[in-house]
């Protein structure tokens, strides 16, 4: 019998990982196209999917069963992208179809968080959990919910937005039109946007092509507005949490993607921030954890368990 | 074969209902006592204790299951209630099983929201629905979460806990001892204390023993600062209730408890909230409605299902 693989494709504001995973969720095949060498979707879709039929022309000894799709606002039940802010496409657009008519696989989409909670719920810290949230800091703020083990989608397949609820009254706009969403202070540009206020404050000049790396790195240097950010992204990002376990209680929340790098100076702020203000019912009930995956894989490993768990493999 | 009985106790910073329920969802038998006529859980138990066995002796041709109760800060899980602020209980009460000793019945309990969403599930409007929000604006503000068609009671069995999400840095103390919290506002005597803020910020004296029912009314004689406390209610609830699309994207919001008896009032205007502030993909994806059940009955029949479910007979 040949080996079964499901194709995991996990598209983020910088990268596109295209993954070929086996059953027991080994990466047999890994590949990266940069998100600025295309500006459409049908780009997109041409250029990843040229290489995804390229590769399987090479595993012809593989019976390859579909491709599974994480992608910011993506929708599980039609398998559309619908204006996704950080990719500049304002529109509908129905990603899953158009990979399916391009590879002649079959073809799910989900939100890239949501893939990001399969993945954990498969592989990583979360095995055996019923109750948790998985929160991804990258160009936005993303967030896999689950609840009684299984990954909420909601009436309308968008469920899980944390990175849209409105944080403060403060002016800072939002890709999605709006203003001061968590995901503009909580996020590899978010915190930027925190280090460049703090310098107008201050009257500093703003640091160029500054990074959220750059931040984790001085911040790890004693840099003293860089630590604040961090301390400013820690309360914001941990008030909204409390909030959330008082919604949902669940037993961990997993910190992953970009910015979660600095995860040793993030997790402990933001501990203490959901201590102090959690209600008592829930106190020291939810662990905060980095995730124990390899960021660039685990989107792609959770997309791809969009397939395998149709066919029943997991 | 002997016609079968679920009791239903619902237990509200005001009154105890406690409801006698066949399988068709029929109150067989009602009785009512204030909750000001105990002062510790061992009063309430004795009382209400003593009550069903009297009825129940009437009631010799029909076979009780058991107890089902709602009540506020209730688990599920363990069949305590834990510090419940509206109650004045700061302890950790082990009520479903104060009841059994009392009654030689099996009993189980959970929050009073949660009841009320089981009650919405089997008898109301939310009859169908996967992913719904019951919202109950009374004393507190309490919420029963259903996701995927289930009652959420997360890691702790204390999920639900909307009223204690925190919605401003206002000064405002809320029972639980934190500051701020949903339920300050969005409750009837949140509400009140919305007059009685701007009539000190308007100079004008506080009016004493105002009532929410009071407010409503003079809101409908016109009376601007009414009006504006309705205003301004709606305004902190909507944003809520707008955030919790984002998380959850239910199929509908049920607005239930005793401001609620003013939703010709309060949906209007969160509804124009709601429609301002969602995000794109949410628009007009979400109905907020009232409930269709009579309020002081929706408790008691909720939490009666917690016996009835269980028994198989729903």
């Amino acid at each position: 019998m040949k080996q079964e693989i499901a194709i995991g494709i996990d598209i983020g504001g910088t990268n596109v990982e295209i993954g070929w995973i086996d059953n027991q969720g080994q990466i047999v095949e890994h590949h990266r196209i940069k998100t600025t060498e295309f500006d459409t979707a049908k780009e997109l879709v041409d250029m990843v999917g040229q290489r995804i039929l390229e590769v399987n022309s090479q595993l012809e000894d593989k019976k390859i069963l579909g491709i599974g799709i994480g992608a910011p606002n993506g929708n599980y039940y039609n398998g559309t992208i619908e204006y996704a802010p950080n990719l500049n496409w304002d529109e509908v657009i129905p990603l899953a179809k158009m990979f399916e008519e391009k590879t002649g696989l079959p073809s799910k989409l989900t939100n890239d968080a949501n893939a990001a909670a399969y993945a954990e719920m498969l592989y990583g810290d979360a095995q055996g959990m019923d109750d948790f949230l998985v929160v991804t800091l990258g160009t936005g703020l993303g967030s896999g919910i689950v609840v009684g083990g299984k990954v909420v989608h909601g009436y309308t397949g968008f469920a899980g937005e944390l990175g849209h609820i409105v944080v403060s009254e403060e002016d800072r706009p939002c890709g999605c039109g709006r203003n001061a969403c968590l995901e503009t202070y909580a996020s590899a540009t978010g915190i930027v946007r925190t280090v460049h206020k703090m310098q107008e404050e201050k009257g500093i000049e703003k640091t160029p092509d500054l990074t959220a790396k750059q931040i984790y790195l001085s911040a790890l240097e004693g840099d003293e507005i860089s630590l604040k950010a961090f301390e400013h992204t820690s309360k914001v990002l941990g008030k909204s949490l409390t909030d959330y376990i008082a919604l949902l209680s669940p037993e961990a929340i997993f910190i992953t993607g970009g910015l979660a790098k600095a995860h040793e100076i993030l997790i402990p702020k933001i501990n203490e921030v959901v201590d102090k203000h959690s209600l008592k019912i829930f106190k020291d009930t939810c662990k905060i954890l980095p995730s124990a995956l390899i960021e660039q894989n685990a989107g792609m490993l959770g997309a791809a368990a969009l397939i395998t768990r149709e066919s029943g493999l997991l």
